[in-house]
Order: C-alpha cells, then structure tokens, then sequence
C-alpha cells in the first residue's frame, strides 16, 4: 500500500514536513532573498529535514490481523501523518522536534473499514486522528499528551469517488477523502464543479473541508462550505449517521450542523451529497484601489450590503497589495469577481466600481474588459501570489522567521478598531518577542452585510532555535486581540489544538456541556481526536 | 397583568381558540358558503366554543411568592395557552376536547425571570411550555400526557422589546416575544426591517421563529430565519448561553444552530442580534400561467437553477390557483416577485419571464408594470388569500370539514413524484377515513438549485364528532408518503408534538443519541417542554 498516491496527471512527491510539491519548494537562495525582506534572519537557510532522523519508535500496539492491509507502520507514512502544515509543525520540523509521530496510519476504502477500525481503536485505548490532505494549520491532525496507549492516523484519502451524481438536483455524493483536484476532475464531464477553491485545493479534502467548515470560493452569500452540504454519512463510534438528502429543512436542529465544524471529534465523515454548480460562463473582474484604507473598508461594506453578491471581493490593505504585486505605491487594492452560468454579469460589476468610486476608489476600466474575463494584472498578481504563499512561508521559515497567518470575522462596527488593534498590539508583541521588526498584513476575505472576515499575516525573524515558543507569544496576544473585540478565533481554519485557548474563551459555557455531552454519547472511550474541541 | 395584549395600535380581541382576531372569524353564513364546497359537512355550524364550558381545575401548584407577580391561573389565560393553532386543535376546541389546560401562565419581563422560572420548575416537577404567539401548528405549546406534578406556560411576550440598533452593521438586538408587527414597528424609525413575513407573521413571536426555524418572506436564498440570526441568548437550567455577534464564523459546530430548531427543548430564547435588511425600493413582480404543471416545474427548477434569486417564487397548482382567485381555468400560476434596496429589479424578472416562457408560461407583461411593482391581479389575489386562509380553515372546521396542511422539502429528481402520491395516496385516505371526496392542493414555496418545499392543503367533510381521529388517520398517510420519499417531516412549520412520528423516523440515531444527551446536560430535570422533539 501507498500512502503518496500521487494526484491525477501527476507523479509529484507531496512534502512530509512542509507545504505541498517539494519541487515546488522555494530553494536556499530563494529563501535567503525572501529572508532579507526580513532583518534579523538566518544567514543559511536551515536544512531540509529528513525522516531518517527522526526518532521513531516502534508501534505500541499491533492491529488484529482482519484489519493489518489497511495499515502501515511505514516511517515514512508516520512521518507525513505527525502533523499538519501550520507554520509551527514546519518550524518544529525544521528544527528536529515534530509532533508525535503516529504509532499506525491506516487508509480504510470503505465505511466498514472505518467502523472497523473505530471499533478496534476503542477497545485499545487508541486514539483515532481523522486525516484528510492534512493540510490542518491549527494543530487538527496530530496528536499531544500521551493519555492513550497508542496514536491512529487514519487516512481517507483511499475514499474519494464521486459515486453518484443527480444532475437534476444538481447535486452529487462524493467520498470524503477527496482531494480538490481529484473531485472536481469527476465532476467537470458532467458540466459541474463544487466549485470550492480554499488555498489548500490541492491539498485538502472534501471531509476535511465538512469537519472544519472550510471558506471557499465565494466572497459572499454562500462563503463557507456548510452551505453547499445537502446530507452527510458520518462513522460513529456510536453508529453511523446518514442524514436525508434535503435541499432544506426544518425538522429540529439540524443533524448536519452538529458534524460540520466538529473536526474528528464527534465522527468520521465519510461521504456528502453535494450540492453543485454549473461552470461559470460569464465572468467580469475589476481592480480597484484606495489611498485611504478606511474608505475602502466602507466601499466594502456598501457592496457587501448591497444584493450584487460577487464572488470575489478581496480587500488587500498597502503591504498585502505589495507583496503580491498588486501595487507598490502604498495603495489598498480591491479585487471585484463577477461570474454566473446564466446571465451576464457585466452590469454587476459596473455597479460595483460605481459604489466603489463613490467612496473614493479609483478603477481601472481596462482590466474589467480583459480577455475571458481573467481581470487585470493586479487579479492575476492577487491570484498567483495566493497560491504561492504557504510555499513562501515555508521558505521563510528555513530563515527563521515566524510567520503566523491567521484569520477572524466580526461585525463591521468592530473591524476597523480590530484591525488597527491587531496591527498595533500583535506587531508590538513580534517585536517585543523578538528584538525585531514585525511586518502585519491584512485583507477581507469574505465580507457580509453584517461584517467581515479579515486575514492577517504576520512575518518577523524569529529566535534562533526558539521560533516555535515566539510564534506561541505572538499567539497569545492576537488571540487576547480578538477576543477583546469578541472576533471569532476562526473564520474558517479551524479550532484544532492551536486555537483551543480562544475557543474556549468564546463558546458559551452550555454549548460546552452540550457538545461535551453529544461527545460522550458518541465516541464514549474518547478515542476521536482527543484535545480538539472540547474534553 | 393580561395576557391578551391587543397589538400595537389595535384593540382586536384575540380568539382564544381559533385563529387571529375574533372579528377576523367567518361568521356562520360565511361557514356555510365554504361548507358548500366539500359534500358531507355539516348543515349547522358548530358552536363557537366558551372557557366557561371547560372544565378548568385548581392549579396542582402555587408559586412562590417572590413569583407570584409573575404568573396568572386565570381561566382565559390558562385556556389561551392550552394549545396552539393547528387544525387538530381548532377541532379539539370545537368538540370541547382541547389538550391539557396549564395550571399557570406566567409572563417573564426580563432573563432573571425566566431563570427564576425554570428554577423554580425544575425543583418542582413543573413543566415549562415556551409560549410565543401560540401559532403552532404542530402541538408544540401544549402538554400532553401526566407525567408531571404541573404545567407552566411561559408566555414570553412581555419581553417584545428592541434594545440595540447597530446601523453600520445592520443588525439589532431584539427580545424574543415581539410579535411580528410589534418588532418591524420598532425598527421601521431607523429604516431597517427584518422582513420575515411567515403566514403567521401577526400572531408569531421572534423567538417562535427561531425556535422552530420558521420559513420567511424570502423564496429562493435565505428562506429560513436561521440565516439572519448573529447572535442568540438561550436561558437553559443549566446557565445563559450568549453567542458573540458573529457574521460568520468556523469555531466548532455552530453554537446557534443547535438551539434554532430546538423548540424549546433546550433552553429559552430570550433574545437575538439579528441581521436586518434596508426596506426595498426597487420591486418587480408578475405572475405566469402553465397549463402543465409539470413543465411549470421545470420552469421553476431552471429559474432556482439560475442565479436570479427571486424573493417571491411561488407556484400553484391548478387547485390551488382556483382557490386564491389567481385562476380558474385550471392553470397553474407562478408568481414571481423580485425586490431591492439598492438597484433595479426589472431586468431579473425579464430573464426569469424568458425562462418561464421558454418552458411553455404565459406571462402577464401588463401586470408587471404595474403602479409601485405591487404586481397584477393574480399577486394580490394571492397575497389576500394568503394571509386569510387560516380564517377560512376554522370556518371549514366549524361545519365539520377536516382541513390539513403540511409542508416538506425534497430533492427536485423526487418532487414530481413525491406531489404525485400525495395527491394520490392522501387524498384516497381522505376518502376512505370519511366516505367522501377530499381536495388535495400543492404549491411550491421555497425553491433551491437542488430541490423544492411543496405545501400541500388536504380537506373533506369530516365524521361528525370524530374530526380528530380522522386528521389522524390522514396524518399517518402523509407522513408515511413523506418517509418514503425521503422528504422531510417539515420545512418550515416545525416538529412539535404532532411531527414526532415522522422525525423521528427521519432523525440518523446517533443524533438522536447526541440531542438526547444534550437535552439530559441542559435539563436535567427534563422539564423543558416534554414530548417535543426527543425523549
């Protein structure tokens, strides 16, 4: 067995320690240039970790003979299951200390593989971590503490058919360990796409993206994945729940709602139905930019709180819109999306750029009318630098450099005082932390009539050999931040076991003895997920 | 203190048994003239009912004093809050068989009373029945059974307050007993509007709606009131469960969606932030005729399907259409309504027109310009009949007819069929239970890309004095029908008590088990409206 399939069309090596390809990696001078943006850096990248030292032991428990071809004890599969990919499981792999590596990494192709495996890792005291792209950046996919006799990964990624598709209703039932690429390639001979394009595409999965309720494609309306669920198959220890497939319901809370965002911790999602979209043929995109930040928040906000429902609606404050090209005269920069299957979209737009001029915008005529719609240079700038970015981070941190990107939502009466708090107080603590300068960035990226989903990254060169405790004081503060301003600790990351603090701060307490009791009725040797969530 | 607050600017006298207003009622002439319609029902109107005639006993409990200030056992009151407003309750009163009167109705101005309240309840084996405006219709604001010492109806309607309007984020902070009109008065000042306008929208409170996540003005999008909720403030037994303000958020299973839907089961809602809506300018809106329903159903599909995203989108069947006056030549009629607070809406109804046309609708160009976009002569005689259906099913009930009315939503490669049986197989057992010829009718009255919500409207002549057994026995055909088609129990009229059958055979058990468990951590004593929902 295999645990690198490769993707469709392609025979690229997945990175064990860092962002996607490895051939995609960034090289010693690539980082070295990135690293001078940033003073206080390495003056040698730091190498490239390697499996081999690691010190990894051997398993702690042997899984029965009925269910050994659906696991490995492979260091190398170990290795790529220890942890996700957040900026502190690459530094902690840079720096020799990962997580812990799992004892087992199954990869089940059927729901009763999963029940199996369920079945046999309560009856161990094995801990059981869901595992989709592994792609998590809040500590949801690994393992800490050593309350259980031994550590699963379980893969899904053997599990990732489009099984079925119902054009009428549009919609589609698709396994869960589908990777973006992989899903959507079943998809496109029907005409249809679900059309989720998170950064992690390529790298994250259908469950994945159902588990931690996942932002997507759409800037607005329909920003997270949840909307598009129309029924979830769900292992629990307990029994699997199969939900109707219903365009709607009212029928008490809804079963859904309950699985999606419970990362791992209530069930193994195994499949959804979908619901889908034709492909876009009508598109128009347009950038704007602003000399004034603010007026730019409040252009956002008057589209947000008009009914032109882009699709894309980024706001890229003055150092987001340089470092991804989108200008370098210290402008803002908003990037406006329009697309439909079915009308044209060009009067949307138009629109748009009006509100947009009214708050002082300038725009650019000549990109809306680009070839196919593509958008101007700055939307392809936005775009490509998008992408590119985890491979960048991963760069700067083989220079130690801490870099924390993290993202939040809050009412619009809030965003403008929390994104200067942000910018003030998490750049103070970069600094103070590390004798360095800080550089805090910021875009929208989803927006709502009632507020909006600002994404910060924060970059400044770390302590040597120390990065992983500067990155945990930077942290602290921006989850002090949001939590001051009662901005949620994630729009669409995921709590995982990074941002626990911060949840716990914001869940009200019955909801706590709510889930607390669902947990326990489903998974009552508390051997899914444990640490994430609750418990 | 009264119970029978006349709303705002009206002193109308609520019926304590039937719908709305009492000077709303048919008189028995008008009984009669709709008598005429269905074969077999009665030649004499049934009585109108009297609380004098109840046999209301002395409350098994007493409050405490520090209580007392807060709860009546007056007999009206008691016997206003001893059922909602379904058909089968209306019937129960006729027959002088209502459901179980409550000892106490107790009226909370603030959260600490509610809490007092639930206190006092638990440790006395009291149960609480969360009263809004009492418009249930499905059994979910009586008591039913004896397997508590007491039953407290707690009418939240003293708490009909806004207490915060955030502009820039256009959202309010509102108590959850405001009736409709009673909030929209309040937020009308400040140029905003919730625009939820169920059929209910005079008689229902905020916290009705969210409790049983009622269906709104909207057609196509955000057809449900979940989807305007920021915020919620629950009281539970176990403690007061705040949300922050969030316009999204991906920090675990939704908190809010848990207690949307849990019709009281879980704890009190007191109050919300809700997102609100600038009253539209722009509004366009026209009605087209289908002489195939079916190819009327596909025309709906296509327009759900495109990304117009009408605000109104109801299709009648031929029945249906006769009955609102909107035809009668045996068309169906769609009727279509497109509105905006910031742009023009004609060019959406145009392409939605083409659409219907290319699927053989004839479309009213004449009643689409017609003055203020209030639409033709098909739109108004659907919006009258609309809001004066529930008067006219008491009246039927008068004369002995047994009227139900259910609403489902199911996936659109289910909907023809799914409209089929139940015209077929309701409407067979309807004749069998009466010996006499029943009307089944069907409109659509919310749409999505993947699916529909039909409502259907079933009525006969009853047995004379057995009007309940016979709702009964069609109750169980419907539901059965529903279950085999996998549609839902209910879209947007909740589960209540009369639901249960259907939910739970439709509810995966391992929610089951985690609702349950839920219920058992925030109720402990189980009192929060028993026999609702689960347990």
């Amino acid at each position: 067995m295999s645990t690198a399939s490769p993707l469709p069309g392609t025979s690229r090596t997945r990175s064990w320690w860092g962002w996607g390809y490895v051939d995609a990696h960034p090289d010693d001078a690539e980082c070295l240039a990135m690293g001078a943006l940033l003073p206080g850096t390495l003056a040698r990248p730091l190498p490239i970790p390697r499996v081999a030292d690691l010190d990894i032991t051997r398993p702690a428990v042997t899984p029965p003979s009925a269910l050994a071809h659906l696991v490995t004890a492979d260091p190398e599969a170990r290795a790529a299951h220890a942890m996700g990919k957040a900026y502190r499981d690459v530094a902690r792999a840079l720096r020799g200390r990962p997580g812990r590596i799992p004892d087992l990494v199954a990869l089940p192709t059927c729901d009763q593989d999963v029940t199996d495996l369920l079945d046999w890792a309560g009856d161990h005291d094995v801990a059981v971590i869901p595992f989709g792209g592994g792609s998590s950046v809040v500590g949801g996919v690994e393992y800490r503490g050593d309350a259980h006799r031994a550590v699963l990964s379980l893969d899904l990624t053997s599990m990732d058919r489009v099984l079925e598709i119902d054009a009428t209703s549009r919609s589609a039932r698709i396994q869960a360990g589908a990777l973006g690429p992989v899903l959507e390639q079943q998809l496109r001979p029907h005409g249809l796409t679900l059309r989720h394009f998170p950064q992690s595409f390529e790298f994250s999965t259908l469950g994945g993206w159902l588990a931690t309720r996942a932002g997507g494609h759409y800037a607005t309306v329909h920003t997270h994945i949840d909307d598009f669920v129309q029924s979830l198959r769900v292992i629990t220890p307990a029994g699997t729940s199969t939900s109707w497939r219903l365009p709607a319901s009212g029928a008490g809370p809804s079963p859904d709602r309950l699985f999606l965002g419970s990362e791992g911790t209530l069930g193994v999602i195994t499949e959804a139905w979908m619901r889908l979209q034709q492909r876009p043929v009508h598109k128009a995109s347009a950038s704007v930019s602003f000399t004034d930040f603010s007026r730019a928040l409040d252009a956002v906000r008057a589209i947000a709180q008009s009914d032109l429902a882009p699709a894309n609606c980024r706001l890229l404050d003055p150092g987001e819109a340089l470092l991804s090209g989108a200008a370098s005269d210290g402008s803002s920069v908003l990037v406006l999306g329009f697309e439909s299957a079915t009308s044209r979209v060009d009067d949307r737009l138009a629109s748009a750029l009006d509100i947009a001029r009214s708050h002082g915008g300038q725009g650019d005529d000549e990109e809306r009318n680009s070839p196919a719609g593509a958008g101007g240079s700055a939307v392809s700038a936005w775009r490509s630098a998008f992408l590119r970015m985890p491979y960048i981070r991963d760069g700067l941190a083989r220079v130690g450099a801490v870099v924390e990107t993290f993202e939040t939502a809050a009412t619009w009466d809030t965003v403008p005082a929390l994104i200067d708090a942000v910018r003030t107080e998490v750049g103070a603590a970069a600094l103070k932390a590390t004798g360095h300068p800080a550089t805090v960035n910021c875009r929208l990226t989803h927006v709502y009539p009632d507020g909006a989903a600002p994404y910060f990254t924060v970059a400044v060169a770390g302590r040597p050999g120390d990065e992983v405790a500067v990155w945990d004081e930077i942290k602290a503060v921006a989850t002090e931040v949001l939590h001051r301003h009662r901005a949620t600790i994630t729009h669409h990351h995921a709590v995982g076991r990074d941002h626990r603090p911060g949840y716990d701060l914001q869940r009200p307490a019955p909801f706590a003895l709510a889930l607390q009791a669902a947990k326990d009725a489903l998974d009552p040797h508390h051997v899914l997920n444990p640490g994430v969530l609750i418990g």
